[in-house]
């Protein structure tokens, strides 16, 4: 294992691209107040600047972009999507929730604050996110304004993360079927990933029949993702992922590689990746960035 | 102290069928699902039905319906902004943060449940407040729902409630100046408030200069209520609040009461109660529920 740049070239360019403007964004976005909210912010550009791999930042930029949308406007959006991916890790790691006491290759925020900040700055998060999204400033048409919060606001809640989360707490140390882990993972982590996508195709007013395929590539690296995740987890290096490892065997938690082994989710997770390649088919060159990431989505370290 | 209900005639009414009307429209909202986010569910009913004044709700439906808006539509925004309201109850509870095992005469989140479930609850209860409003079943013109979502966004992030919930906690032990806890308890307390009429009138369709009314009224009806809380928890009855009391002063909570003694903070209280009623001068006897609010809030015994 190394940690050296994975991926094609468009893709290597791209998330070096999209980290630096996410990084900016967000600095741009919350400068810290000469008051006693400051630790809040502190807190808030902890968990949001310099870190993570932006993959749901990069594929809204790229879906909107296949449709014309100016990368400006979509990484306003795009941080959005990002501050609600941020809120729900600086909660996780909470020692109520995982009690993960590294981040990205840093605390986490209880660790680098308090407990008490940790959950403000996870509620600020997404408040910040549906503040950004309902601005007219960044999108002048309502219409747009208001699918885009309800795209999100779905992705995130009960329907979404929130109760992926509950279904993935729930059942530590029980025996789920394929089914229900399934389930489990594509709300967890398949919601907010199909949002991003989602969320370009409204930028880019695109009708549902185009949304469809998008969708279903959303939904196929969505897994894809998650049981990479679960893969370096059981077998990864904990310098590359620059967090803690090894944890979710010891919490009984119910994921691909725990029902299958590591080899058959290894295929499980390759196949996934060549199902969402085919959703692209009726697009051409100008979709090899999302080509790119599908393939990273199984080959990366971290 | 008494707990027999106060306030005027129409008050009371109001009160009674505001509270009938919350926890019915949650009950349909929340049905508990058939799959491991029935816990979630469950903790986030637990959260809004049966429970509380309903303060926001009432304010909402009563300045939407100045406006010749049905009480059906303002419901529905009603139950976004008590979804928001009451996720940070369940949070301000947690162990980490004001640590009360007790909220409305019941056990709190992470005392019935658990702390994750807790913490998940507040989450998922604030994305579905975002969800509820940017519902084009219920708010058809896509203008209005991206308004309401402005407007509960920045009230509730880290420019309003989260905001002051971290200045709370920050000036703890600490002299704060009037003008700083005035501040203080504008974003904690009175940021929601305001924006319950704000989305009244948003609703209704509402110029600006009506608005700037209004607004003063909710400015001043919030700090009212948040004096009076602070006599509350000071001198009032636990059994009548349903929670534990006098945690202020121990706290070393930055306060009205604790800056200005009992008997000048309830002058203060009264003083913005009358300048609220003033706002609404160019309002006849429609406004007279409003103004009987506004009374209530220095009057209430929990």
């Amino acid at each position: 294992m190394t940690s050296a740049p994975q991926g094609g070239p468009l893709l290597r360019e791209a998330l070096a691209a999209i980290a630096a403007d996410v990084d900016a964004g967000f600095d741009a976005l919350l400068p810290v107040p000469d008051d006693g909210r400051a630790r809040l912010f502190e807190a808030m550009r902890h968990a949001t600047i310099g870190g993570g791999k932006r993959l749901r930042p990069l594929l809204l930029v790229a879906v909107a972009g296949l449709h014309g949308v100016g990368r400006e406007t979509a990484m306003r959006a795009a941080l959005a999507i990002e501050a609600v991916h941020a809120f729900s890790l600086v909660h996780d790691d909470l020692p109520c929730m995982d009690d993960d006491a590294m981040r990205h290759g840093k605390p986490s925020v209880h660790k680098a604050f308090d407990e008490a900040t940790a959950v403000l700055a996870g509620d600020g998060l997404m408040a910040f996110a549906f503040e950004i999204l309902s601005d007219s400033q960044y999108f002048p048409d309502p219409f747009i304004r208001a699918e885009l919060v309800r795209c999100l606001a779905v992705a995130s809640g009960p329907a979404g993360m929130t109760g992926g989360q509950m279904m993935d707490i729930t059942g530590e140390g029980q025996e789920l079927d394929l089914h229900t882990i399934t389930r489990l993972q594509q709300l967890k982590t398949g919601a907010l990933l199909g949002a991003a996508v989602e969320m370009g195709a409204i930028l880019g007013r695109l009708p549902s029949e185009g949304r469809r395929h998008l969708r279903g590539y959303a939904l196929d690296i969505g897994l894809a993702f998650q049981i990479s995740d679960d893969l370096l987890d059981h077998e990864g290096d904990e310098d590359a992922a620059g967090k803690a490892l090894r944890k979710d065997a010891a919490a009984g938690k119910q994921t691909f590689v725990a029902r299958l082994g590591a080899e058959r989710a290894r295929e499980q997770a390759r196949a996934l990746v060549d199902q969402a390649i085919a959703h692209l088919a009726h697009h051409g060159h100008e979709a090899e960035l999302l080509r790119e990431l599908a393939r990273y989505i199984v080959e990366r370290d971290h």
